[in-house]
């Protein structure tokens, strides 16, 4: 068994497309991000079809600035966090590309990544797009409490952010080049409270950075950055923790999408979470930063919770996942 | 842009696992199917929780026939119709290697073989499960009606499958051979029945059969067999006559695994659907008569659905979608 993978021509992020709500145009990374948004249904009667919006916005986007014409591009690869993936389909219905749906939970845009480097590398594809997105409401009303109700949230939840990422992954460019993966597994270590994600994720997390590790030899010390997707800020703690028990301090390299993408106040409470927090962050912030070579290795390691909520009505635990891309400027 | 890649190492599948719910396995490939159960709870306490573990089953058994160790397989490619895809992730959680989920509906096995030859033919890995499930009763009360009102079924509509199938892909052995494969694109002609999936679903096997004929100059003849997912009696005729428009006659390639699976009495209607569909079919009769070499070359062109019963309510059309795989014995 090998989980990690290498990427020997090094496909390229050619152009990438950001779009955030209100909450997150005004957070600490909110110059980075493309479009900004000061109402968060943004022209649509739905939140679902708001989101879905803006991932059909993010990946204009990402194909504006990767200064390709739509039919240039072969395939997207895309999925989010509501029910059968519709604003990733309903998205996709506008293009006339190939698509091809995933789902990880929060860590599906390293999944879109990983699998979007392998059909460019493999000489199989020219351009690829890989976007996710997720939107407060929508993901609040389908996974916990109508919005109406305006529960109080306990100390341990994290935020879902509003927003959306695209890349365009190429054969041939200038960018920052995606040079290897792991794919993570499925780990579950009994966690059954639907709103502390950071601790069901944490060991998924740990698990692929150190089976990363130990497949390539490669030390914390290699890479600028190691950003995880939404641990926030309990579950980076026991991220951290876990990756110390096996022997790798990784204080100085690590960050969080979750803890980045708000100026954290007693809303958010650990930070933004959901399947657009990578997507968000990478697009803006850290592939700018990369394309300045400002960061010259980073591993991106996005994760996922694997509930729905009728796991959590069977009274099962939460399975969480994390896939992992290296990325070098 | 290009839809059609090709896998020049051509991946092998070197086994395959298949489970049938009671209906399935008096069905009439009932005598293909490894395992058959005579009670379709399968000793859990929830139709979910019975489907993950059909799920399991065949990627278990998937596994035995092609004579691998556990340990030996990299990554499980796996989805199914239930929100969040829990029948495949907790099925995944019972397996030490990667996991990658995937959906898009009852396309969603040939989506997993397409990336599974994918990763197996670029020399990323050696041995992918590629896997689907579906279940009658976890669907029918998540996509339509509590089971208890008993709902009457109009004539269009299909029955979901209870069952699933398992596939191994592997870089060495022996067995049918993956050559290349079509991916689909997102095609809505506006129709919103959601009991009328066959209608929807036609024309986006239609433009994945053209695109793929027109990209590799074959014709229907240099088929055996073109084998659509779940398109049902209705939706066949409704496909075949859009190829046929198009300049393509397949009248004596095609089959519908969803027409193939039961001996069709009043109760199904249209046939089987479901993304257990095309991978128990595939995974049972086809994939044996392709080790017997009466298949020679076939062409498995799973088609799904990608609404939600969210989309539904908000008042959208069914967005469909088909990828194409090419076996050959």
């Amino acid at each position: 068994m090998k989980r990690t993978i290498y990427f020997k021509n090094k496909p390229v992020i050619i152009g990438a497309g950001s779009i955030g709500g209100p909450k997150e145009s005004e957070g600490s990374i909110a110059k980075f991000i493309e479009t900004k948004l000061d109402d968060d249904m943004f022209g649509e009667d739905s939140f679902e079809k708001a989101e879905s919006k803006m991932l059909f916005n993010a990946i204009k986007t990402a194909i504006l600035h990767a200064k390709k014409k739509e039919d240039e591009i072969d395939t997207i690869i895309a999925g989010d966090l509501l029910n059968q993936i519709i604003a990733a389909t309903f998205a996709a219905r506008n293009f006339s590309c190939g698509y091809l749906g995933v789902y990880n939970a929060c860590s599906t845009f390293s999944e879109a990544l990983l699998l979007g480097a392998t059909l460019v590398d493999g000489g199989y594809m020219n351009n690829v797009i890989c976007a996710t997105s997720s939107h407060f409401s929508s993901a609040e009303r389908q996974y916990r409490y109508p919005l109406e109700l305006g529960c109080t949230r306990p100390p341990q939840a994290q935020w879902t952010i509003t927003g959306a990422g695209a890349v365009v992954v190429s054969a041939d460019g200038v960018g920052p080049k995606i040079t290897g993966a792991t794919v993570g597994k499925v780990i579950d270590y009994g966690v059954v409270d639907a709103n502390n994600m950071g601790a069901a994720m944490a060991p998924a997390a740990a698990d692929t950075l150190y089976t990363h590790f130990m497949e390539t030899s490669l030390t914390p010390s290699d890479y600028d950055l190691i950003i995880t997707g939404d641990l926030g800020t309990l579950g980076s703690r026991i991220f951290k923790d876990l990756v110390w028990e096996k022997g790798f301090n990784i204080e100085k390299q690590h960050v969080d999408c979750g803890e980045l993408v708000y100026n954290i106040c007693e809303d958010e409470y650990q930070g933004g979470s959901g399947a657009g927090c990578s997507a968000l962050v990478f697009s803006s912030y850290i592939y700018k930063r990369l394309k300045e070579k400002k960061f010259k290795k980073i591993l991106l390691l996005a994760t996922g919770a694997l509930l729905s909520t009728t796991s959590t009505q069977q009274g099962e635990s939460i399975p969480a996942i994390a896939h992992l891309v290296v990325v070098e400027s």
